[in-house]
């Protein structure tokens, strides 16, 4: 169906002063590149509207949109007819900053506003954000069982397939993994939900999803939202290299997901449903 | 003026599986907490509205309040007439997560929406976006000049005063240093942006801003939105202890700011203004 998207510069080359021990040098460094990216929305022959702008690396901005817009509860998997960077726009630089997904039914924009769970005195707190996800999305399945060192092998396995990474030095990534531990797809960002949400819709569009038979591995933290992103996805395991949240535990245990942390040294922490790692 | 928020519980105790090596043990850990909390604005006589959620670690809810609402263009500093947590919400844990910013001027609600700088068709792109923070605030001052021996001293510094990180081994941090290197104030957040929100806030609330002779330290990346949250403070040097973005260092560039990325094993990349860092 939709292609990935245009390949844009995903690194931006720059002069840096570098200071050793006192030596100055000028000398050429690559950064990961930073633009906004805005996803628009809309049905059949209605037109559309923008949802949200996000701070993204360019490239897999179509899995972006889809996973943006499929994990934030605004769409089903079959909904998607179409996605396409804007026609409108004239200049280059813009256009490919501005993603369109067309969808197989009306799309309730006011339904945005409606959506959030933080917008009526009843109270916000992390059981408010909890059951909003849970409107969204049921627990995941129960299956599968992973090696312990599957799992402390995922960091490394990631990290040696992060070019951008690579070259600059400094970018989050997500992998999806199968439970032997095979990479199925992998994506760098600098934001580690645009990481999450090009994976997963990468996967949406190839009608892959719910993933039930995956491992998430994130280069950071797990932070709610990363949790929250995997339930919709129904992701049984997310691994982190670094340190859940409260919150990002919190929603493994309500989402019967499996969650652990501190991936690293060939240990880890299992914060939550350990039944579903081996050792 | 406004103090502080009420104290509350920024770590979370939970029962974790250790695995090592194979070996399955189970013990007590600790996460940084993460809730979420809105952020609500209003003027004399004027009901308050939320403006915002973010998920954060609770602690310093009104700097970070204070300093979102700053940073983001949405008050000036001596708008600020009190800053509450919400009296009207019956239970405990949610009243503490809504806090209320009442104004000594109206606040226009529907300015929020106008504000984006991504909603009409002119396009989007990392030149819109610092066309966008132009418009908040002016370059920052050249003064101050700090030895390349602070800056890479700043790190661990910052390191060395984080209570919650020592905890919960999980936390980003944002540190506003002297040219000197000493501490001035230090905060710690699940959210980065949050960690810079809340040093920000910190400093409107006891009206030192603009900030034109410090230097705002943080745990991990630079992003633009770092920087923008810095420039719209005044602040002239940000460093980064992970890579900057390319917009980042864009912003620093457009607002006479000096980005100093990578600061690690006695070295540093300084990538705009390098004449803000004596070696």
């Amino acid at each position: 169906m939709a292609t990935s998207g245009r390949l844009r510069r995903n690194v931006t080359d720059v002069r840096v002063t570098a200071i050793n021990d006192g030596i100055r040098s000028e000398r050429p460094d690559t950064l990961a590149t930073e633009e906004p990216m805005e996803i628009r929305v809309g049905g059949p022959g209605q037109d559309a509207r923008a949802v949200a702008v996000t701070m993204r690396t360019p490239g897999a901005d179509y899995e972006l949109a889809v996973g943006f817009l499929f994990t934030e509860g605004l769409i089903a998997p079959g909904d998607v007819r179409r996605v396409a960077y804007c026609d409108d726009l004239g200049d280059e630089e813009q256009r490919y900053n501005v993603v369109t997904v067309t969808l197989d039914r009306p799309f309730d924009h006011d339904r945005l506003h409606r959506n959030f769970y933080a917008t009526s005195s009843c109270g916000i707190c992390g059981k408010a954000a909890l059951d909003d996800v849970e409107v969204r999305c049921s627990p995941v399945a129960d299956g599968p069982v992973v090696c312990a060192d599957v799992i402390v092998s995922l960091p490394e396995r990631l990290r040696s397939k992060q070019p951008v990474f690579d070259r600059t030095g400094g970018l989050h990534a997500a992998g999806l993994f199968t439970p032997e531990g095979e990479l199925v797809t992998l994506r760098e960002d600098v934001g580690r939900h645009n990481a999450v949400d090009k994976v997963i819709g990468e996967q949406v569009l190839a009608g892959a999803v719910p993933l039930e038979a995956r491992v998430l591995q994130v280069s950071g933290r797990a932070s709610f939202e990363i949790v929250q992103k995997a339930a919709v996805a129904g992701i049984p395991i997310v691994s982190a290299v670094s340190a859940p949240s409260s919150l990002a535990v919190e929603a493994g245990e309500r989402f019967n997901m499996t969650i652990v942390g501190f991936v690293r040294d060939g240990r880890c922490n299992v914060y939550t449903r350990p039944e579903r790692v081996a050792s």
